[in-house]
């Protein structure tokens, strides 16, 4: 909400109380960021232990990599170029880069460094439309290809027959908006303060007052390299 | 098995036994079509009460719109224009046809007949990669499209952008092949043996003779208008 | 409601339009009766053409015969005494019927039936807390005892242990009201409307008048041999 | 297996490669503890951010709480009074600790912690039949009660009537052996690898030499207080 004061409809179903041990700044990142992310990995049934690829690590695919590691994966395969977030992703998780800039065949990559045997799990968290080629390439037959992107651009999107077994190989392909609402928010909120994930490491800019709103916009349009995301403080 | 002897590994995982009253012309239909026709249906949880299309009937199809019925589908809309397939889909459950000659726009049509609300289930049951836009258009955000269909052809199946939510509308994509085993096939039996599904209706041509298997498998690839499936009962 | 006005919250949300060609006595049933029944049946995951008991086959119980088989159950035991209800559910699918008068040790006869297998879902529709104890024996492991039944007296509900494996057999033990909302109404409805299951066949007395509810009432409280479930209707 | 040499059928099925980098005294966790821990925390869909009470923090209650944490858990109530075992269940993840020689009514105590909402999900590894009347008693409405407990006594174990709503309260009841198998193991092995679990803390006696077992046998069943798993290493 960029205004001071705004009316919230339902209040019991859609405000939780912020615990005063969490700061307001990381507690915007639980509903927006942390929300979206653990609901790549929520939907597919990670077996506990197996093995993910997460596509695109702004601060989207950030949170994906913390939280398939929340919800129990093992090895967690980040592929992107940017050095913070790269810098980020082993923090929240990631045990393997795929930098394509290095790799530009990504699922070459990947099927390289899983023995040939692909992964679980793909959360597809950037990208244009031809991404969906590779994640479904690198997802293993039984496997799911989990979709939190926004593709803003194309007519279609591609599947590739052969990859997807002509239609027979069980590869899941789901893409959706995150729910919310108050008990969902409870439960982010105390992933936080119990220690589970720590949001803040999204933070890398902070701008203080009402007003810095609009130049926090044009950061995140030019993207600099040191980025992750930034937030404006109304008031402390 | 085109063979008059063959050897089967793990019996108990493998081989179910026949119940005296069902005959094996019936029989050979549930270890292929009615396993293949349920799985379209299972792959999706139908909301009981849900309404559901299938697009194509031929024997699979058919078998599909028989078990969505039979996994609670109120509505079927069938998507096929071969009147003997029509006729047998009736038979099966379907409520509504949708007959592409008649109604070249598909998805237009089913759009029609739902008042705009689209279908809980898509079954997948023919036709080349773009079937998949009409698949993808006519799910209801929250749905759930079944392949069961082999796409023998094609670069890549297209699913249109607009229509999957941008990747937000939690349109679930599917598509395998059927299990098998001991176990599944006694229930599939079961279903003949109390009455829940009937597959001798996609009997249309009976060979006699082991030597009759080419003539049937050339029936097969003539497809003559009244054929749904052929057998051949090598003995009595 | 028995009340000439009343007054309904989030009309969107909880009010379906009846279509005419559904008789809003046989409507009262969708409402209560009908969703109920599937809701045992939807606790569990039936395997297609698996086999299921229902325990105690008044209205509740005859609409979970109905509904089992509508969600794809092959074999449905019956458990019952009365003939009007034993006459009914054959009607909706009952394929055994076990007469506890006649087999007192209910138990005992299903794992007969069975030949010892027992059976992928029990739903629990009447009897009073020792009726665990049979539905847990009847069970195979990996299946569900589904509750539907209110249990108004006894403070424990007895699992035994032998048969519920020491803890390790993997029987589930379900238990709950059912759903409602708009769009659940508006499936049932439909499967009212496309004939896949008429409750009007659980009606056995017609009141007509707003002042005959309390006659009705007490009707249900004698529970003679032929009832199963009486309406009151208000106009015509 | 207690002795040198032993057969293995379908090794392919059966037997996974042991990494170098992983003890082989850690692997023997991995194939038992940690397999039947997680096993109580997959029983049930851990809502992301859920709060979960582990009864009896034996060293498969220790792996269900290092596990449940794994799954998404924030909020982990450990139930115990061993000093050794709280020790190491706050390694693992424990947020509470209800000791139950200072808390008797272990129920009462976590309505209290939880502001009378109780817990998402209550993993069951110790305590006798009558474990099952707290169990019930603080799972929420919805929530599930996980059993990996074995229970070697007693007829029946009691299901509150009341705190089980009466049967309408949808608290499920489930219990199970953990499945096996090489595929299992892998993702345990790769759970180690990738530093998700450590299920070393475990191990607090080492005895050396296959002769070494009966000792440590008996040292299981006196169970000292420092005692939470023993390993006998045959040769390094």
């Amino acid at each position: 909400m960029f205004a001071e004061y705004f009316h919230v409809n339902d209040a019991d179903m859609n405000l939780a109380h912020l615990p005063g041990e969490i700061k307001p700044e990381v507690a915007v990142m639980a509903a927006d960021m942390m929300t979206t992310g653990i609901h790549g990995a929520e939907l597919a049934d990670i077996p506990p232990g197996g093995t993910v690829t997460v596509i695109g690590i702004g601060p989207v695919g950030l949170m994906a990599v913390a939280e398939t590691k929340l919800l129990g994966a093992a090895r967690i395969i980040a592929v992107d170029s940017r050095p913070a977030c790269i810098k980020a992703a082993k923090y929240y998780g990631a045990t393997d880069i795929v930098n394509y800039k290095e790799h530009p065949d990504v699922a070459g990559r990947i099927l390289e460094l899983t023995g040939g045997e692909r992964v679980d799990l793909v959360v597809v968290a950037g990208g244009g439309p031809d991404i969906m080629k590779t994640a479904v390439k690198i997802v293993k037959p039984g496997g799911t290809v989990s979709n939190i992107n926004y593709f803003g651009s194309g007519e279609y999107l591609p599947i590739p027959r052969i990859e997807w077994g002509q239609g027979m190989a069980h590869k899941i392909i789901k893409g959706g908006l995150c729910p919310g609402g108050r008990l969902r928010m409870e439960r982010m909120l105390n992933l936080i303060k119990y220690g589970r994930v720590d949001p803040s490491k999204l933070i890398t800019h902070r701008f203080r007052g009402f007003e810095k709103i609009e130049e926090a916009f044009y950061l995140m349009k030019k993207k600099p390299r040191d980025l992750i995301k930034p937030v404006v403080i109304i008031e402390e």
